[in-house]
């Protein structure tokens, strides 16, 4: 069972997760685990994970593109009670740990870079995103669903074969209810959004911007915390990624996959985290939210002053990295 | 020259060192930069540092227990201008980075962990964190000083000889400000101090307490963050480090070397940072916090959840942590 639980001082949240207790050693190992062969999320060992919640791209018995499954070791499950609503953002002592944990088995094949990926592939993965953040809104159990990729073990991923993995929380996560909290102060004051507003910002100085699409952008936030930090975010105002239409998907895909293929051909293989921020399910007054994707490599470790202050030392202006960015190219795959 | 810069939608803080831009190459070799050799911070190589701005033990011109000394690579300098007070915690849209950077080398020795210091070599250590405090309390141009250790390369130390680092900030960086601010909220609700009601707690509870001394305690933190995370905070209330007596400043030290010999013991050489949280310079309004210092064993990594949501999925019970932090013992050398 495990257990939400929120610091009275920092406010900060943590998921105590209680089925490992007092087994310090398994970490040990896992740290220093060789690539399991066979890979569990390689075609033709399906039934080496739990059954699949959803299929996509699927001809025939045993053909799929991508497979969501419930993560098999899950930080959060759906059979502790559920608190109520707020539970997780409000002060959360002994909160049993309620919601949902799946991973995203994102290629048949054996690939470990979301820059592997064919068009038609990593369309098929942000459609996956799509089509279970749609679900999970429709479940009406849970209020966040934070969708997450992270590639390498100094990412934090412990399996090589590429995936993405989904929390689906009963509450708004802190960081996403900071986000929510600036882009009203800025609405109310300013009747805008926000994140448009920025972008718009970001476009008008071009100095930061590594690449547009008709319906997207591509920049290096201006406070990157991580090296060859980027964001990608829609032009036109759109808060939830729900609602990004067919013909926008393979856009959007497509960007992150060429994005992440020219961080890699700047800097070398690299380990990575992306994730995507959203509107909470049923919140319509934090419409002036915008929906975005944040990539972040992990080049430089986070120490303690990091952990200490919140403040992040990046020794990698976003400037220069986003000139970076635009002089290198990538090219992908095309089968 | 750095900036602090602040993202206008998460608010986080960050420090980009312009010095090192567009030099990508750099970190890569940084990552796997072998041993050097002779070490700059070791007894006989005190021209390879800048010269020590404060030196402890020391009897005999070139002997010495503990030197402070400027950063070389510092992330903040005082040659930048001054920004107006409060500036790092407001938006600080293309501030100038000022501040102090300083190395504190903690043995004439090559010694890699706190662990490894004798009763009398530790009390030094912490007597010139204390003594660094009041001196840069009195130079008057700074707000807070983070001082921080960072232990092996995976808390993010770059030199193995053990040290500590010590930023002096023109403001209070965020994690401390929302520390004041659920401070603050507690003592106007309750007229006591927050973190010295969750020390009586955790005493009274007995569950996640793991050794005491006659002024400090030793605590596992409700919401451990990280597996075998402790905090140590004095009993009576105490808003300032800088304020603690000669006499409990052996005992503070001892006990923090003690607490990081019992979960080297329990756990192994592990990576680790901790960090001294104290209340801001001239800031008597918040008498009501709390000094606290946090050991932060880096067991696990920080992956794309804990960046995207603020919450962190810890597999290590604080209750069972410090049940195994009890049952162990530590040695600590004699001499």
């Amino acid at each position: 069972m495990s257990e939400i639980r929120q610091d009275p001082l920092s406010r900060r949240q943590v998921i105590i997760v209680g089925e490992r207790a007092g087994r310090p050693n398994e970490f040990v190992e896992a740290t220093s685990r060789p690539r399991e062969l066979p890979c569990p999320f390689c075609a033709g060992h399906e039934a080496e994970t739990p059954p699949a919640v959803a299929v996509y791209g699927k001809h025939g018995a045993d053909n799929w593109q991508v497979r969501a499954v419930p993560n098999k070791y899950p930080a959060l499950t759906a059979d502790a009670a559920r608190p109520g609503v707020g539970a997780v953002a409000a002060s959360a002592f002994d909160q049993p740990g309620f919601g949902l944990h799946e991973v995203i088995i994102e290629s048949p094949e054996h690939v470990v870079s979301l820059s592997e990926l064919s068009d038609a592939q990593v369309e098929w993965v942000f459609a996956a995103y799509r089509d279970r953040l749609r679900a999970l809104a429709l479940d009406g159990r849970f209020q966040y669903v934070q969708i997450f990729k992270n590639v390498g073990p100094a990412a934090g991923a412990s399996l090589e074969h590429l995936h993405s993995q989904l929390l689906a929380l009963p509450a708004v996560p802190e960081v996403v209810g900071r986000e929510l909290e600036s882009s009203d102060g800025y609405f109310r004051q300013h009747r805008r959004s926000l994140l448009v507003d920025l972008v718009q910002g970001e476009l008008a100085a071009n100095s930061r911007i590594v690449c547009q699409t008709p319906n997207f952008v591509a920049f290096c936030p201006y406070a990157s915390r991580f090296g060859y930090e980027v964001w990608i975010a829609p032009r036109r105002h759109q808060p939830c990624f729900e609602a990004v239409e067919a013909g926008e998907l393979g856009e959007v895909s497509r960007l992150v996959r060429d994005l992440i293929g020219r961080i890699e051909s700047a800097i070398g293989p690299v380990a990575y985290n992306y994730f995507l921020h959203t509107r909470p399910f049923d919140m319509p007054a934090y419409d002036h939210y915008h929906w975005h994707i944040e990539i972040i490599p992990r080049l430089t470790k986070v120490a303690g002053f990091e952990w200490s202050t919140g403040c992040f030392i990046n020794p990698y202006p976003p400037e220069a990295v986003a000139e970076h960015l635009r002089s290198v190219s990538f090219q992908p795959r095309t089968c």
